[in-house]
């Protein structure tokens, strides 16, 4: 385990509470604590379902008094109808009561089946257990941090340390998310917990800036979720930070968010590579953005990759659905250090070579590069394997 | 082989000219001659990088002219830049001299790997060859059917025969088409001919209506290909026809073209499962139809149908991404008798049932219910299997 730095003032707990009946012991339900009233801020899913724990952060959000987050994994609760919105606010009911605080000073997430309603029973055991388990330190983080994979094989967590006003800040980003993983977030669900002192409608601004230049920019299929969560906590006291403090600050807690969401398309459901997509020279970002995430979401493109079949014709081709007007002769097309296609212009290329290559590197990264603009963007991706098609074929039977 | 309606005066050939060089024997080059000229218009992909073939056919379509096409299997000629162009030309000229008709008569498709220059000196013994070799009758048809296939299982006829002012008429499809097939058309080819004597406004007028109530209403992974075509040919003399008459003509035509697309989604790259995906009850067809087709590009829902798991969340949160604006108390699913979601709330259900169900059922249907309006669509896609991730991660290699 490398060296995490974790926020001051938050305790974590991560438990078996037996929602997941057929994986004994397995953890499923996290705690996050904040000693001290938190500025919390969050974006949710665009999905126009949306699941019931999305319903209710989004009425308590933006706030200045979170004083916690309680997440389980194995059941959605989304297409749960008032059913599931009266069992996502009785967790937080539960947790408050469990901690001590208002029920309203807490969130609630929810990962995996959809269209199940939540076994109340196994949370109103669940949730007091937890909450008796609360810890700082890093094992107490690994715990929580695990209790909300779903079909992930590793635990995501991203710290930063750093200087700010001669203080030390800590940022403690954690998350969960390995397929039906598209732009505009997917089943994701992401924690990013300071202890700076930030202004909430800073850190408000901060949450969608944060997803767009992070987890927006990756997909693995396309299939926006109906629970997806970045949420914010700030605990810190003091003076908020302002001015090139908080763009310090800004800027850290991006990143972390960055290598979160490239830990997620790296571990994606199946995944034999990690693919980069780099487009550039369009007009405008936006277009790079739309011709990136075409590409990413070409089934044929991500079969090829896992294949090491350096059939470029694809990635054009889905370039050229991609809704982005150009002319071929204005598209040269790179897969690592070989150049495929220039200017309109198929180049000759050894297929052996470059299959060997994107055999022996997990890691591939494709460049576009058109002649209209400064336009750009950076997407991540993976490849569709034979894995992903076992794990989704039979996830709920 | 069902009886099939030939058109009169059609000729057709299918060759081995070795484009595939490593499939001995293997049909890769058709012949369609109209024994007269004929009307022809056709309609191509929507995709920006298209191929030669496709630039070549639409300089001369719609024309009162044709005398037949030319098509190649297993070179794509798409993204081959200027000699591309010139080497789509050739082969028209190349089929035009061994016909005896100007090269201008001549249309020309191909479909297969992107990105590779034809070998022209295969194409320079191929088509005189197909040229000697064409023929009446259904074996000639079935030849030319079986020479334009990729990684289609089976041809793709389908034809009908009905009397139009006390005159018999002909109608003859067939179609290529098992990947990389998206709606707006993907990597497939049509061919409609008729006996029947149409204008050529009137024919270019059915073009776009045929492909939008068929070929763009199937979805495998919504890769809009490079060399879609559809084309029709008209060779009856006599008065064009008119009123009631043409109508019963187009409706016999697109019915045609609906069976073919069908077929295509049914013989889908690896499919196990036909899904049908009826919308109903939407604001407009076109919602409908936005939501079917994002329901039968998600990869979640097809592992899902691959694994005969009643995961029917997946199908709903696709909707729910779909772009199109509805709440959840207005959608009820079914997923053939059996109904799983009634406006918002989830029905208990016996999944080991349902999932006997679709195992047992080659054929599926999704049904949508929405109470916003009248708009509907139905649509048709496949499963996603181990053999489709198989059958395209070592296309060229």
């Amino acid at each position: 385990m490398t060296t995490w730095h974790i926020a001051n003032g938050y305790r974590f707990a991560g438990v078996h509470s037996g929602l997941r009946a057929n994986e004994p012991g397995r953890l499923d339900l996290a705690l996050i604590v904040s000693d001290r009233p938190a500025v919390a801020a969050g974006v949710f899913t665009q999905n126009r379902v949306c699941a019931a724990p999305v319903h209710v952060c989004r009425e308590r959000l933006p706030t200045k008094e979170a004083r916690g987050i309680v997440v389980c994994s194995g059941n959605a609760n989304a297409c749960t109808g008032q059913q599931g919105l009266d069992d996502a606010r009785h967790m937080t009911a539960l947790a408050g009561q469990a901690l001590g605080v208002d029920a309203k000073q807490m969130l609630v997430c929810s990962t995996g089946v959809i269209g199940r309603l939540l076994p109340m029973a196994v949370m109103e055991s669940g949730i007091p257990a937890a909450a008796k388990d609360v810890a700082t330190g890093p094992e107490a983080l690994e715990r929580a941090a695990r209790a909300i994979l779903t079909t992930d094989t590793r635990v995501k967590v991203r710290t930063r340390q750093l200087v700010i006003n001669g203080q030390q800040v800590n940022i403690t980003g954690f998350a969960k998310g390995a397929a039906m993983i598209g732009p505009n977030m997917a089943t994701m669900l992401a924690f990013v917990l300071t202890d700076a002192p930030l202004d909430v409608a800073d850190l408000q601004a901060l949450a969608p800036i944060a997803a767009d230049r992070s987890f927006n920019c990756i997909s693995v299929e396309g299939h926006t979720s109906t629970n997806d969560s970045l949420i914010f906590l700030a605990n810190g006291d003091g003076p908020k930070l302002k001015g090139d403090a908080l763009r310090a600050f800004n800027e850290a807690a991006i990143g972390v968010c960055e290598e979160l969401a490239r830990d997620m398309a790296s571990d994606a459901e199946g995944a034999s590579h990690l693919i980069t997509i780099h487009v550039e020279g369009t007009r405008n970002d936006a277009e790079a953005r739309t011709i990136a995430k075409t590409i990413a979401e070409s089934a044929l493109v991500k079969t090829a990759f896992f294949g090491a079949d350096p059939n470029w014709g694809r990635i054009v081709s889905a370039a050229g659905y991609s809704g982005i007007a150009f002319d071929e002769s204005q598209l040269s097309l790179r897969l690592g250090d070989f150049l495929l296609y220039e200017k309109g212009t198929p180049l000759p290329f050894d297929p052996s070579a470059v299959s060997a290559f994107m055999k022996a590197n997990r890691e591939l990264t494709i460049r576009l590069i058109f002649t209209l603009g400064a336009g750009r963007c950076t997407f991540y991706t993976c490849d569709l394997t034979y894995d992903y098609v076992r794990l989704n074929a039979d996830y709920t039977t």
